[in-house]
């Protein structure tokens, strides 16, 4: 339920002052809720800046407070992990628009005290990577040793690269791309309708009432579950295969594996994230494309990042982000003489291979973030 | 509206006979509505059955009387046309549990006379077919020249052969497969949901009220619509194109030019088709696998099937049924004995080319119907 999602307490800090906002409107104060492992140096010089998907959260390596589950990310983030917190200070902050504590569509109106809702302003990948820099710079940290993230984590990691390049030693860019196709738009745009579609949605109005679009939620989740997965994948993992009782019902119960599997993934969603935020979240990304300002030329965004190391990597199986769009960036970084590592990495879980067990890229994040200091 | 669409008068025959059904269940009697074109020749011998897709129906190359629009195959079926009706009688069916007037969901009880729902019984491919055999009967006409179909239509081509090899000349199979994968039948379950948790589905018994669940149902379509699309297909018609005002509007409004298609395709489609038959024919789709009976083996489905002639065609970039599943069935017909040939055309439009301007497809169609007679 969301309305329980909202009674968490996250640590987040307030900062007053105002974040302009790409659309031309203005955040007066903003509100970031993050969550830091291992010690910050006397020189804070080894902080790494995780950057969260679509549905994550800054709860990287510690315990979901809604679900009880690991950290998304706790294979990757701990001591002696590949992201190793013995040796880096790592942040994860909750993104501007998001559900988990930052400033958000559920948070409540200066003047009034009732959430926004729809009233929140649309908000853009650039705009979170600036109130990120807004929380960097309370705690006192002025350049990252590295920026890390996957998926739309990694757009965040670009976006850095382009708007804060002399903040940032490198940027660790994974299954990600440089902009949202019309295939990532149009499935997007099947979640939002879901959920606007349902009549719990209230015009987005409904934290104060009894209802929520649980339902709408739950169906955007499922599409986009989906595109998350290799087709291959679903057929290694489901097949036809059909539930305990194996036998068709003949009806429209969940007969097969992947129909229950699907099922499950859209409700428990619910549990854990809010439909406003789902739709604000979606439409930074669709809205994402690093190239527009610069005329389409993408070697533009980059043009003061030289002096950033790039790593990218892509995943053979992720029909979302294909590697052709890592490849795109690649080339745009070599046309501006940044130092640009690219590797396509076969795994066969499709986009989700950033979240899963893919040795290979272990191998590769530890080595981005240098040898021993 | 769904309500209008019951009130269309399509021609039909009601068949007193009982259709057992592969669900164990069985209709007492079934009403089948289709079109004809062309003359059948004296000794009936010239009939060629062309089945329809998922959202298809029986208006093969005559408008369609909810939306007027030509017929969804009028490019290809007519006077001097690929399949041409100065030689060829042309019967196309509504399938069975459609809305385009053969039983379905929409249909009465025969004791109450009110609408069924979700009280008539899961249909399978198969029982669809042999609803067609039922109509060929009446029709008398005990042999096809040939049966034809896409996606949907293949599935039937296919059923057909297994079940009446002996009443087929050949059989044309495009873009289609011999079961549905993991990833159709999580596609199809997303809209399934969509449909089932709008309220106005009201468990189905929507037909008498005065709301139908068509928010749901243009959701469902609006998915589905993107898996009949290719990537690149969507990129290059539409891309990132803004719609006319060509300014992002920092809103939830469709500013995408690929969102407006896809939510007018999901709301137009409510115009022309039924939610309930929708669930059905999904659900039939899901369950079809033509080697489940044998054990696995698709070429124990074609063992009476060696006299019948096989083309096979399949799309380069349709990502729903994707070459190897034509290439599995041509193995399977092959270690049977019967004359199968196979070709992937280069296409730009996804699954939907066999709807679709692809010239090589009509010279295959023609060539596959034979040489004058």
């Amino acid at each position: 339920m969301a309305s329980r999602l909202h009674e968490i307490q996250h640590q987040s800090v307030t900062i007053q002052a105002p974040l302009p906002l790409d659309s031309g409107q203005s955040l007066p104060s903003v509100t970031i809720a993050w969550q830091s492992y291992g010690a910050l140096n006397a020189d804070k010089s080894n902080a790494v800046l995780i950057c969260h998907a679509l549905t994550g959260d800054q709860y990287v390596a510690s315990d979901h407070p809604a679900t009880g589950k690991p950290g998304w990310w706790a294979r990757m983030v701990g001591p002696g992990k590949p992201i190793d917190t013995d040796r880096f200070h790592v942040i994860c902050a909750n993104v501007l628009g998001s559900c988990m504590g930052s400033s958000g569509p559920a948070s409540p109106d200066a003047a009034t005290g009732a959430p926004l809702g729809m009233a929140f302003p649309v908000i853009t990948i650039g705009d979170m990577v600036r109130a990120q820099a807004m929380l960097l710079d309370h705690l006192g940290i002025a350049r990252l040793h590295a920026v890390v993230g996957g998926s739309m984590g990694g757009m965040q990691a670009l976006a850095w690269a382009a708007a804060f390049p002399d903040r940032l030693g490198s940027a660790i860019v994974i299954a990600s791309a440089a902009r949202h196709s019309a295939q990532n738009i149009a499935f997007h745009e099947v979640g939002r309708q879901a959920i606007m579609a349902d009549p719990d949605w209230q015009d987005g109005q409904y934290y104060g009432s009894a209802r929520a679009p649980t339902k709408g939620l739950a169906v955007a989740r499922m599409a986009a579950h989906i595109t998350y997965l290799s087709e291959a994948g679903l057929t290694e993992k489901f097949g036809r295969r059909l539930q305990a009782r194996a036998i068709k019902s003949f009806g429209f119960d969940a007969d097969f594996q992947v129909e229950s599997y699907l099922r499950h993934q859209g409700l428990a969603f619910t549990d854990r994230f809010d439909a406003n935020a789902y739709l604000y979240i979606t439409r930074a990304m669709d809205y994402f494309d690093l190239a527009e300002p610069h005329d389409g030329r993408l070697a533009g965004a980059f043009a003061g990042a030289k002096d950033v190391r790039f790593t990218l990597v892509s995943f053979d199986t992720d029909w979302l982000y294909p590697t052709a769009e890592s490849r795109r960036i690649v080339q745009a970084l070599q046309s501006v003489g940044a130092a640009a590592s690219f590797v396509e990495l076969s795994a066969p879980f499709g986009h989700d291979s950033f979240l899963l067990d893919v040795p290979a890229l272990d191998r590769i994040v530890a080595g981005a973030l240098g040898g021993g200091r």
